[in-house]
Protein backbone atom coordinates (compact mmCIF):
# COMPACT_ATOMS: atom_id res chain seq x y z
CA UNK A 1 0.00 0.00 0.00
CA UNK A 2 3.25 2.32 -0.35
CA UNK A 3 1.60 4.21 -3.03
CA UNK A 4 -1.86 5.21 -0.87
CA UNK A 5 -1.74 8.99 -1.19
CA UNK A 6 -4.86 11.71 -0.90
CA UNK A 7 -4.41 15.08 -0.23
CA UNK A 8 -6.20 18.15 0.03
CA UNK A 9 -6.13 22.40 0.74
CA UNK A 10 -8.22 24.31 1.90
CA UNK A 11 -7.59 27.70 2.51
CA UNK A 12 -9.41 29.98 5.60
CA UNK A 13 -8.57 33.31 7.48
CA UNK A 14 -7.77 33.08 10.87
CA UNK A 15 -11.16 34.40 12.95
CA UNK A 16 -10.15 37.20 15.68
CA UNK A 17 -12.22 35.37 18.22
CA UNK A 18 -9.67 32.92 17.70
CA UNK A 19 -6.35 34.94 18.51
CA UNK A 20 -5.43 35.19 21.78
CA UNK A 21 -3.55 38.35 23.79
CA UNK A 22 -0.07 37.17 21.91
CA UNK A 23 -1.63 38.38 18.73
CA UNK A 24 -1.90 35.36 16.83
CA UNK A 25 -4.37 32.17 17.10
CA UNK A 26 -4.19 30.40 20.42
CA UNK A 27 -2.95 27.12 19.91
CA UNK A 28 -5.84 24.88 21.17
CA UNK A 29 -7.42 27.02 18.24
CA UNK A 30 -5.56 24.57 15.72
CA UNK A 31 -7.66 21.95 16.42
CA UNK A 32 -10.48 22.77 14.63
CA UNK A 33 -8.69 23.94 11.53
CA UNK A 34 -7.15 20.56 11.22
CA UNK A 35 -11.37 18.71 12.29
CA UNK A 36 -12.07 21.51 9.24
CA UNK A 37 -9.61 20.39 6.76
CA UNK A 38 -10.63 16.69 7.44
CA UNK A 39 -14.09 17.37 6.79
CA UNK A 40 -13.58 18.85 3.92
CA UNK A 41 -11.10 16.41 2.45
CA UNK A 42 -13.95 14.00 2.98
CA UNK A 43 -16.65 16.21 1.79
CA UNK A 44 -14.27 16.08 -1.75
CA UNK A 45 -14.36 12.35 -1.91
CA UNK A 46 -17.84 12.93 -1.67
CA UNK A 47 -18.46 11.86 1.82
CA UNK A 48 -19.98 13.89 4.45
CA UNK A 49 -18.66 13.44 7.72
CA UNK A 50 -22.28 14.81 9.29
CA UNK A 51 -24.14 12.57 7.29
CA UNK A 52 -21.51 9.70 8.23
CA UNK A 53 -22.40 10.42 11.84
CA UNK A 54 -26.25 10.55 11.24
CA UNK A 55 -25.90 7.01 9.77
CA UNK A 56 -24.04 5.32 12.74
CA UNK A 57 -20.84 6.06 12.70
CA UNK A 58 -18.51 8.63 14.41
CA UNK A 59 -15.09 9.25 14.48
CA UNK A 60 -13.65 10.58 18.26
CA UNK A 61 -10.21 11.76 18.14
CA UNK A 62 -7.47 9.04 19.76
CA UNK A 63 -4.31 11.03 19.44
CA UNK A 64 -2.83 14.35 18.33
CA UNK A 65 0.42 15.67 17.88
CA UNK A 66 1.67 19.10 16.58
CA UNK A 67 4.24 21.47 16.06
CA UNK A 68 4.10 25.05 16.02
CA UNK A 69 6.24 26.88 14.09
CA UNK A 70 4.87 30.32 13.94
CA UNK A 71 1.60 31.66 15.21
CA UNK A 72 -1.43 32.08 12.25
CA UNK A 73 -2.56 36.06 12.31
CA UNK A 74 -6.20 37.09 12.41
CA UNK A 75 -7.28 37.68 8.52
CA UNK A 76 -3.99 36.16 7.51
CA UNK A 77 -4.84 33.72 4.43
CA UNK A 78 -3.64 30.56 5.37
CA UNK A 79 -3.63 27.19 3.39
CA UNK A 80 -3.92 23.83 5.62
CA UNK A 81 -2.98 20.66 3.48
CA UNK A 82 -4.40 17.86 5.26
CA UNK A 83 -3.35 14.24 3.83
CA UNK A 84 -4.19 10.68 4.18
CA UNK A 85 -1.00 8.28 3.28
CA UNK A 86 -2.90 4.96 4.44
CA UNK A 87 -5.86 2.70 4.13
CA UNK A 88 -8.01 3.18 7.08
CA UNK A 89 -8.68 0.13 9.20
CA UNK A 90 -10.21 0.48 12.76
CA UNK A 91 -8.11 3.89 12.83
CA UNK A 92 -8.19 6.80 10.45
CA UNK A 93 -4.81 9.38 10.38
CA UNK A 94 -4.21 12.76 9.09
CA UNK A 95 -1.15 14.46 8.51
CA UNK A 96 -2.00 18.49 8.33
CA UNK A 97 0.28 21.01 7.18
CA UNK A 98 -0.94 24.57 7.83
CA UNK A 99 1.36 27.11 5.72
CA UNK A 100 1.11 31.01 4.99
CA UNK A 101 1.05 32.70 1.65
CA UNK A 102 4.64 32.13 0.73
CA UNK A 103 4.07 28.35 1.79
CA UNK A 104 6.07 29.09 5.39
CA UNK A 105 5.17 26.23 7.76
CA UNK A 106 3.05 28.00 10.18
CA UNK A 107 1.64 24.65 12.33
CA UNK A 108 2.05 20.65 11.45
CA UNK A 109 0.07 18.27 12.90
CA UNK A 110 -0.91 14.34 13.47
CA UNK A 111 -4.26 13.01 14.52
CA UNK A 112 -5.13 9.30 14.88
CA UNK A 113 -9.05 9.18 15.28
CA UNK A 114 -10.93 5.64 15.62
CA UNK A 115 -14.52 4.75 13.90
CA UNK A 116 -17.17 3.84 16.56
CA UNK A 117 -20.46 3.01 16.86
CA UNK A 118 -22.93 6.02 17.18
CA UNK A 119 -25.96 3.83 19.37
CA UNK A 120 -23.22 1.26 21.19
CA UNK A 121 -20.28 3.62 21.38
CA UNK A 122 -18.42 0.24 20.45
CA UNK A 123 -15.08 0.23 17.80
CA UNK A 124 -15.67 -0.19 13.92
CA UNK A 125 -14.04 -1.02 10.82
CA UNK A 126 -14.22 2.19 8.45
CA UNK A 127 -17.38 1.98 6.79
CA UNK A 128 -17.33 0.19 3.17
CA UNK A 129 -18.58 3.35 1.55
CA UNK A 130 -14.96 5.58 2.56
CA UNK A 131 -13.00 2.70 1.73
CA UNK A 132 -14.29 2.76 -1.82
CA UNK A 133 -13.58 6.72 -2.04
CA UNK A 134 -10.64 6.77 -0.78
CA UNK A 135 -9.29 4.17 -2.82
CA UNK A 136 -10.73 5.28 -5.53
CA UNK A 137 -9.45 8.93 -4.97
CA UNK A 138 -6.01 7.43 -4.26
CA UNK A 139 -5.91 6.16 -7.84
CA UNK A 140 -6.78 9.28 -9.78
CA UNK A 141 -4.76 11.24 -7.66
CA UNK B 1 -44.51 38.33 43.30
CA UNK B 2 -42.88 41.97 44.04
CA UNK B 3 -40.58 40.38 46.62
CA UNK B 4 -39.31 37.40 44.77
CA UNK B 5 -35.21 37.73 44.18
CA UNK B 6 -32.29 35.24 44.50
CA UNK B 7 -28.87 35.93 43.93
CA UNK B 8 -25.64 34.09 43.73
CA UNK B 9 -21.78 35.49 43.01
CA UNK B 10 -19.65 33.21 41.19
CA UNK B 11 -15.66 34.34 40.97
CA UNK B 12 -13.52 33.68 38.16
CA UNK B 13 -10.22 34.21 36.36
CA UNK B 14 -10.37 34.80 32.38
CA UNK B 15 -8.61 32.75 30.65
CA UNK B 16 -5.59 33.00 27.97
CA UNK B 17 -8.07 31.13 25.76
CA UNK B 18 -10.63 33.92 26.31
CA UNK B 19 -9.10 36.87 25.57
CA UNK B 20 -8.22 37.98 21.90
CA UNK B 21 -5.59 40.09 20.17
CA UNK B 22 -7.41 43.62 21.93
CA UNK B 23 -5.66 42.17 25.21
CA UNK B 24 -8.98 41.61 26.89
CA UNK B 25 -11.89 38.82 26.69
CA UNK B 26 -13.54 38.67 23.19
CA UNK B 27 -17.03 39.57 23.35
CA UNK B 28 -18.52 36.18 22.35
CA UNK B 29 -17.24 34.75 25.49
CA UNK B 30 -19.13 36.57 28.39
CA UNK B 31 -21.91 34.05 27.12
CA UNK B 32 -20.15 31.54 28.24
CA UNK B 33 -19.81 33.20 31.87
CA UNK B 34 -22.92 33.95 32.08
CA UNK B 35 -23.89 30.30 31.75
CA UNK B 36 -21.53 29.03 34.36
CA UNK B 37 -23.40 32.06 36.74
CA UNK B 38 -26.69 30.27 36.12
CA UNK B 39 -25.49 26.69 37.21
CA UNK B 40 -23.65 27.67 40.02
CA UNK B 41 -27.04 29.47 40.79
CA UNK B 42 -28.77 26.34 40.47
CA UNK B 43 -26.48 24.31 42.10
CA UNK B 44 -26.37 26.26 45.43
CA UNK B 45 -29.85 26.06 45.66
CA UNK B 46 -30.02 22.18 45.11
CA UNK B 47 -29.92 21.65 41.50
CA UNK B 48 -27.95 20.38 39.14
CA UNK B 49 -28.53 21.52 35.34
CA UNK B 50 -26.36 18.61 33.89
CA UNK B 51 -28.96 15.74 36.18
CA UNK B 52 -32.20 18.39 34.82
CA UNK B 53 -30.94 17.71 31.26
CA UNK B 54 -30.90 14.46 31.94
CA UNK B 55 -33.99 13.90 33.59
CA UNK B 56 -35.76 15.41 30.55
CA UNK B 57 -35.78 19.24 30.60
CA UNK B 58 -33.07 20.66 29.00
CA UNK B 59 -32.66 25.45 28.84
CA UNK B 60 -32.19 26.37 25.44
CA UNK B 61 -31.42 30.39 25.10
CA UNK B 62 -34.14 32.49 23.42
CA UNK B 63 -32.51 36.19 24.34
CA UNK B 64 -29.21 37.42 25.38
CA UNK B 65 -28.82 41.04 25.97
CA UNK B 66 -25.24 42.55 26.52
CA UNK B 67 -23.77 45.70 27.71
CA UNK B 68 -19.77 45.77 27.12
CA UNK B 69 -18.46 48.57 29.51
CA UNK B 70 -15.12 47.53 30.15
CA UNK B 71 -13.38 44.28 29.02
CA UNK B 72 -12.29 42.06 31.61
CA UNK B 73 -8.66 40.99 31.25
CA UNK B 74 -6.64 37.50 31.94
CA UNK B 75 -6.07 36.40 34.90
CA UNK B 76 -7.80 39.43 36.82
CA UNK B 77 -10.22 38.16 39.33
CA UNK B 78 -13.65 38.80 38.39
CA UNK B 79 -16.91 38.67 40.14
CA UNK B 80 -20.80 37.17 38.26
CA UNK B 81 -23.46 38.29 39.98
CA UNK B 82 -26.55 36.05 38.82
CA UNK B 83 -30.12 37.06 39.86
CA UNK B 84 -33.76 36.05 39.40
CA UNK B 85 -36.19 38.13 39.99
CA UNK B 86 -39.07 36.56 38.72
CA UNK B 87 -40.59 32.38 39.64
CA UNK B 88 -40.18 30.89 36.06
CA UNK B 89 -43.40 30.12 33.82
CA UNK B 90 -42.26 28.32 30.88
CA UNK B 91 -39.55 31.38 30.96
CA UNK B 92 -36.57 31.75 32.91
CA UNK B 93 -34.76 35.34 33.20
CA UNK B 94 -31.61 35.50 34.60
CA UNK B 95 -29.68 39.46 35.10
CA UNK B 96 -25.88 39.06 35.15
CA UNK B 97 -23.23 42.00 36.46
CA UNK B 98 -19.69 41.18 35.81
CA UNK B 99 -17.66 43.70 37.94
CA UNK B 100 -13.91 43.73 39.11
CA UNK B 101 -12.24 43.82 42.58
CA UNK B 102 -13.36 47.61 42.59
CA UNK B 103 -16.91 46.42 42.39
CA UNK B 104 -16.47 48.56 39.03
CA UNK B 105 -19.20 46.72 36.29
CA UNK B 106 -17.58 45.36 33.24
CA UNK B 107 -20.63 43.52 31.32
CA UNK B 108 -23.70 43.13 32.14
CA UNK B 109 -26.50 41.31 30.88
CA UNK B 110 -30.09 40.00 30.83
CA UNK B 111 -30.88 36.29 28.82
CA UNK B 112 -34.23 34.22 28.74
CA UNK B 113 -34.04 30.84 28.18
CA UNK B 114 -37.06 28.17 27.82
CA UNK B 115 -37.91 24.83 29.38
CA UNK B 116 -37.74 22.27 26.57
CA UNK B 117 -38.32 18.74 26.95
CA UNK B 118 -35.23 16.60 26.18
CA UNK B 119 -37.31 13.94 24.11
CA UNK B 120 -39.86 15.82 22.16
CA UNK B 121 -38.19 18.99 21.68
CA UNK B 122 -41.61 20.69 22.99
CA UNK B 123 -41.55 23.46 25.49
CA UNK B 124 -42.81 22.99 28.81
CA UNK B 125 -43.21 24.56 32.41
CA UNK B 126 -40.78 25.30 34.85
CA UNK B 127 -40.15 21.59 36.41
CA UNK B 128 -41.48 21.52 39.84
CA UNK B 129 -38.51 20.88 41.56
CA UNK B 130 -37.13 23.72 40.53
CA UNK B 131 -39.86 26.31 41.30
CA UNK B 132 -40.23 24.71 44.83
CA UNK B 133 -36.01 25.81 45.42
CA UNK B 134 -36.57 28.80 44.16
CA UNK B 135 -39.49 29.85 46.22
CA UNK B 136 -37.92 28.48 49.06
CA UNK B 137 -34.46 30.22 48.50
CA UNK B 138 -36.21 32.69 48.06
CA UNK B 139 -37.63 33.07 51.11
CA UNK B 140 -34.23 32.83 52.66
CA UNK B 141 -32.73 35.53 51.32
CA UNK C 1 -30.06 60.06 6.12
CA UNK C 2 -33.57 57.88 5.43
CA UNK C 3 -32.24 56.05 2.32
CA UNK C 4 -28.48 55.11 3.87
CA UNK C 5 -28.88 51.31 3.67
CA UNK C 6 -25.65 48.52 3.12
CA UNK C 7 -26.51 44.66 3.22
CA UNK C 8 -24.41 41.81 2.48
CA UNK C 9 -24.56 38.00 2.65
CA UNK C 10 -22.00 35.29 3.77
CA UNK C 11 -22.28 32.20 3.68
CA UNK C 12 -20.72 29.38 6.46
CA UNK C 13 -21.05 26.10 7.53
CA UNK C 14 -21.63 25.84 11.46
CA UNK C 15 -18.31 23.88 12.52
CA UNK C 16 -17.83 20.87 14.60
CA UNK C 17 -16.15 22.80 17.71
CA UNK C 18 -19.12 25.43 17.76
CA UNK C 19 -21.84 22.85 18.78
CA UNK C 20 -22.65 21.69 22.02
CA UNK C 21 -24.05 18.53 23.32
CA UNK C 22 -27.42 20.30 22.58
CA UNK C 23 -26.87 18.91 19.25
CA UNK C 24 -26.79 22.71 17.40
CA UNK C 25 -24.46 25.67 17.66
CA UNK C 26 -23.63 26.95 21.32
CA UNK C 27 -25.52 30.53 21.62
CA UNK C 28 -22.04 32.28 22.58
CA UNK C 29 -20.95 31.09 19.30
CA UNK C 30 -23.52 33.41 16.83
CA UNK C 31 -21.47 36.44 18.43
CA UNK C 32 -18.28 34.80 16.45
CA UNK C 33 -20.55 34.43 13.53
CA UNK C 34 -21.54 38.07 13.54
CA UNK C 35 -17.99 39.22 13.79
CA UNK C 36 -17.39 37.58 10.64
CA UNK C 37 -20.39 39.01 8.89
CA UNK C 38 -18.99 42.57 9.91
CA UNK C 39 -15.25 41.84 8.87
CA UNK C 40 -16.96 40.07 5.30
CA UNK C 41 -19.02 43.35 4.68
CA UNK C 42 -16.28 45.83 5.16
CA UNK C 43 -14.31 43.45 3.04
CA UNK C 44 -16.47 43.86 0.63
CA UNK C 45 -16.31 47.32 0.60
CA UNK C 46 -12.67 47.36 0.23
CA UNK C 47 -11.27 48.20 4.04
CA UNK C 48 -9.78 45.76 5.84
CA UNK C 49 -10.73 45.26 9.60
CA UNK C 50 -7.39 43.72 10.35
CA UNK C 51 -5.71 46.95 8.09
CA UNK C 52 -7.77 49.57 10.26
CA UNK C 53 -6.68 48.02 13.31
CA UNK C 54 -2.81 48.28 12.60
CA UNK C 55 -3.50 52.14 11.27
CA UNK C 56 -5.08 52.78 14.67
CA UNK C 57 -8.60 52.54 15.00
CA UNK C 58 -10.44 49.46 16.70
CA UNK C 59 -13.93 48.61 17.25
CA UNK C 60 -14.80 47.31 20.76
CA UNK C 61 -18.22 46.16 21.01
CA UNK C 62 -20.91 47.92 23.48
CA UNK C 63 -23.47 45.93 22.85
CA UNK C 64 -24.96 42.98 21.86
CA UNK C 65 -28.98 42.27 21.61
CA UNK C 66 -29.72 38.52 20.05
CA UNK C 67 -32.98 36.39 19.53
CA UNK C 68 -32.34 32.66 18.98
CA UNK C 69 -35.27 30.90 16.70
CA UNK C 70 -33.44 27.86 16.16
CA UNK C 71 -30.70 26.24 16.44
CA UNK C 72 -28.13 25.95 13.49
CA UNK C 73 -26.81 22.15 13.10
CA UNK C 74 -23.82 21.07 12.40
CA UNK C 75 -22.37 21.47 8.37
CA UNK C 76 -25.62 22.81 7.91
CA UNK C 77 -25.47 25.46 5.17
CA UNK C 78 -26.55 28.87 6.60
CA UNK C 79 -26.69 32.56 5.03
CA UNK C 80 -25.72 35.20 7.30
CA UNK C 81 -27.15 38.62 6.32
CA UNK C 82 -25.44 41.79 8.02
CA UNK C 83 -26.81 45.27 7.53
CA UNK C 84 -25.68 48.81 8.31
CA UNK C 85 -28.98 51.21 8.31
CA UNK C 86 -27.07 54.92 9.27
CA UNK C 87 -24.01 56.12 9.24
CA UNK C 88 -21.50 55.63 12.12
CA UNK C 89 -20.39 58.82 14.08
CA UNK C 90 -18.76 57.33 16.92
CA UNK C 91 -20.69 54.03 16.83
CA UNK C 92 -21.56 51.77 14.29
CA UNK C 93 -24.32 49.62 14.76
CA UNK C 94 -24.85 46.21 12.48
CA UNK C 95 -28.01 43.96 12.21
CA UNK C 96 -27.41 40.53 11.64
CA UNK C 97 -29.70 37.82 10.28
CA UNK C 98 -29.04 33.97 10.20
CA UNK C 99 -30.83 31.78 7.67
CA UNK C 100 -31.05 28.00 6.84
CA UNK C 101 -31.39 26.96 3.37
CA UNK C 102 -35.09 27.38 2.93
CA UNK C 103 -34.83 31.03 4.44
CA UNK C 104 -36.13 30.77 7.97
CA UNK C 105 -34.65 32.41 10.45
CA UNK C 106 -32.45 31.00 13.14
CA UNK C 107 -30.74 33.36 14.73
CA UNK C 108 -30.79 37.29 14.79
CA UNK C 109 -29.18 40.10 16.19
CA UNK C 110 -28.04 44.11 16.86
CA UNK C 111 -24.23 44.81 17.62
CA UNK C 112 -23.15 48.14 18.74
CA UNK C 113 -19.14 49.00 18.11
CA UNK C 114 -17.17 52.45 19.27
CA UNK C 115 -14.33 53.67 17.50
CA UNK C 116 -11.66 53.40 19.31
CA UNK C 117 -7.67 54.87 19.07
CA UNK C 118 -5.61 51.65 19.42
CA UNK C 119 -2.61 53.86 21.13
CA UNK C 120 -4.75 55.72 23.53
CA UNK C 121 -7.80 53.86 23.69
CA UNK C 122 -9.84 57.14 23.21
CA UNK C 123 -12.90 57.08 21.43
CA UNK C 124 -12.71 58.72 17.98
CA UNK C 125 -15.15 59.24 15.32
CA UNK C 126 -15.71 56.72 11.92
CA UNK C 127 -11.93 57.19 10.28
CA UNK C 128 -13.14 59.53 7.02
CA UNK C 129 -11.95 56.67 4.52
CA UNK C 130 -14.45 54.13 5.97
CA UNK C 131 -17.14 56.61 5.76
CA UNK C 132 -16.73 57.50 2.13
CA UNK C 133 -16.97 53.95 1.34
CA UNK C 134 -20.08 53.29 2.98
CA UNK C 135 -21.67 56.55 1.37
CA UNK C 136 -20.31 55.42 -2.02
CA UNK C 137 -21.48 51.83 -1.42
CA UNK C 138 -24.95 52.71 -0.16
CA UNK C 139 -25.63 55.07 -3.18
CA UNK C 140 -24.83 51.95 -5.30
CA UNK C 141 -27.22 49.64 -3.52
CA UNK D 1 18.64 16.42 38.26
CA UNK D 2 17.20 13.00 38.55
CA UNK D 3 15.46 14.43 41.39
CA UNK D 4 13.59 17.22 40.07
CA UNK D 5 9.83 16.70 40.05
CA UNK D 6 7.22 19.16 40.44
CA UNK D 7 3.60 18.32 40.33
CA UNK D 8 0.22 20.21 41.14
CA UNK D 9 -3.83 19.32 40.79
CA UNK D 10 -6.24 21.23 39.81
CA UNK D 11 -9.95 20.31 39.62
CA UNK D 12 -12.37 21.56 37.50
CA UNK D 13 -16.12 20.75 35.48
CA UNK D 14 -15.88 20.63 31.44
CA UNK D 15 -18.69 23.89 30.82
CA UNK D 16 -21.28 23.37 28.73
CA UNK D 17 -19.92 25.49 26.15
CA UNK D 18 -16.55 22.91 25.86
CA UNK D 19 -18.97 19.78 25.05
CA UNK D 20 -19.75 19.57 21.18
CA UNK D 21 -22.49 17.57 19.83
CA UNK D 22 -20.84 13.85 20.54
CA UNK D 23 -21.81 14.63 23.85
CA UNK D 24 -18.39 15.40 25.46
CA UNK D 25 -15.49 17.81 25.73
CA UNK D 26 -14.39 18.89 22.45
CA UNK D 27 -10.82 17.63 21.46
CA UNK D 28 -9.36 21.44 20.92
CA UNK D 29 -10.77 21.99 24.62
CA UNK D 30 -8.24 20.16 26.47
CA UNK D 31 -5.52 22.47 25.54
CA UNK D 32 -7.19 25.15 27.21
CA UNK D 33 -7.04 22.52 30.54
CA UNK D 34 -3.89 22.36 29.57
CA UNK D 35 -3.07 26.21 29.56
CA UNK D 36 -4.85 26.46 33.22
CA UNK D 37 -2.71 23.63 34.71
CA UNK D 38 0.18 25.15 33.69
CA UNK D 39 -0.88 28.29 35.10
CA UNK D 40 -2.09 27.39 38.70
CA UNK D 41 0.72 25.12 39.14
CA UNK D 42 3.44 28.33 38.60
CA UNK D 43 0.83 30.28 41.10
CA UNK D 44 1.05 27.64 43.56
CA UNK D 45 5.00 28.41 43.17
CA UNK D 46 4.56 32.03 44.12
CA UNK D 47 4.26 33.21 40.11
CA UNK D 48 1.93 34.82 37.87
CA UNK D 49 2.09 33.73 34.03
CA UNK D 50 -0.09 37.03 33.72
CA UNK D 51 2.76 39.17 35.63
CA UNK D 52 5.66 37.16 34.12
CA UNK D 53 4.31 38.24 30.86
CA UNK D 54 3.72 41.99 32.07
CA UNK D 55 7.47 42.25 32.78
CA UNK D 56 8.47 40.83 29.60
CA UNK D 57 8.76 36.91 29.15
CA UNK D 58 5.69 35.29 27.15
CA UNK D 59 5.35 31.61 26.89
CA UNK D 60 4.22 30.23 23.33
CA UNK D 61 3.76 26.97 23.26
CA UNK D 62 5.78 25.03 20.18
CA UNK D 63 4.70 21.23 20.94
CA UNK D 64 2.01 19.40 22.26
CA UNK D 65 0.99 15.55 22.22
CA UNK D 66 -1.84 14.34 23.10
CA UNK D 67 -4.10 10.90 24.17
CA UNK D 68 -7.27 11.23 24.44
CA UNK D 69 -9.04 7.60 26.40
CA UNK D 70 -12.37 8.76 27.15
CA UNK D 71 -14.30 12.05 26.61
CA UNK D 72 -14.54 14.58 29.94
CA UNK D 73 -18.58 14.88 30.34
CA UNK D 74 -20.21 18.04 31.19
CA UNK D 75 -20.02 19.26 34.66
CA UNK D 76 -18.39 16.19 35.63
CA UNK D 77 -15.50 16.94 38.47
CA UNK D 78 -12.77 16.27 36.66
CA UNK D 79 -8.64 16.07 38.47
CA UNK D 80 -5.76 17.66 35.83
CA UNK D 81 -2.42 16.74 37.55
CA UNK D 82 0.26 19.01 36.27
CA UNK D 83 4.36 17.90 36.19
CA UNK D 84 7.39 19.38 35.56
CA UNK D 85 10.49 16.90 35.63
CA UNK D 86 12.97 18.81 34.28
CA UNK D 87 14.39 22.32 35.12
CA UNK D 88 14.03 24.53 32.20
CA UNK D 89 16.23 26.08 30.15
CA UNK D 90 15.16 27.97 26.85
CA UNK D 91 12.31 25.28 27.05
CA UNK D 92 10.04 24.26 29.96
CA UNK D 93 7.87 20.90 29.90
CA UNK D 94 4.94 20.07 31.10
CA UNK D 95 2.92 16.81 31.77
CA UNK D 96 -0.67 17.04 31.81
CA UNK D 97 -2.80 13.93 33.11
CA UNK D 98 -6.95 14.19 33.64
CA UNK D 99 -8.67 12.04 35.28
CA UNK D 100 -12.44 11.47 36.60
CA UNK D 101 -12.91 11.11 39.91
CA UNK D 102 -12.17 7.39 40.30
CA UNK D 103 -8.63 7.87 39.32
CA UNK D 104 -8.76 6.80 35.76
CA UNK D 105 -7.56 8.60 32.86
CA UNK D 106 -8.85 10.70 30.54
CA UNK D 107 -6.80 12.52 28.24
CA UNK D 108 -2.98 12.43 29.02
CA UNK D 109 -0.34 15.07 27.47
CA UNK D 110 2.58 16.61 26.88
CA UNK D 111 3.19 20.98 25.85
CA UNK D 112 6.99 22.23 25.54
CA UNK D 113 6.57 25.79 25.40
CA UNK D 114 9.82 28.55 24.53
CA UNK D 115 10.60 31.65 26.75
CA UNK D 116 10.22 34.21 24.40
CA UNK D 117 11.20 38.46 25.37
CA UNK D 118 7.70 39.85 25.05
CA UNK D 119 9.47 43.19 23.02
CA UNK D 120 11.82 41.61 20.82
CA UNK D 121 9.91 38.14 20.02
CA UNK D 122 13.37 37.09 20.78
CA UNK D 123 13.89 33.14 22.68
CA UNK D 124 15.73 33.81 26.36
CA UNK D 125 16.33 31.32 29.08
CA UNK D 126 13.75 30.86 32.00
CA UNK D 127 14.04 33.74 34.11
CA UNK D 128 16.04 33.39 37.32
CA UNK D 129 13.07 34.27 39.37
CA UNK D 130 11.11 31.23 38.24
CA UNK D 131 14.13 28.78 38.01
CA UNK D 132 14.27 29.50 42.09
CA UNK D 133 10.99 29.02 42.44
CA UNK D 134 11.20 25.80 40.47
CA UNK D 135 14.35 24.64 42.59
CA UNK D 136 12.92 25.19 45.79
CA UNK D 137 9.77 23.41 45.42
CA UNK D 138 11.30 20.67 44.18
CA UNK D 139 13.32 20.06 47.03
CA UNK D 140 9.87 20.39 49.09
CA UNK D 141 8.14 17.94 47.27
Amino acid sequence: MNDFKISDIYNLRPRYSETDQMGVVYYGNYATYFEIGRVELLRNLGMSYAEMERTGTMLPVVHMTIDFKKGAAYDQEVYLETKITELPTRKISFYHTLRDEEGAVLVSGYVVLVFVDTQTFKPKYCPEQLKNLLLKASLGQ
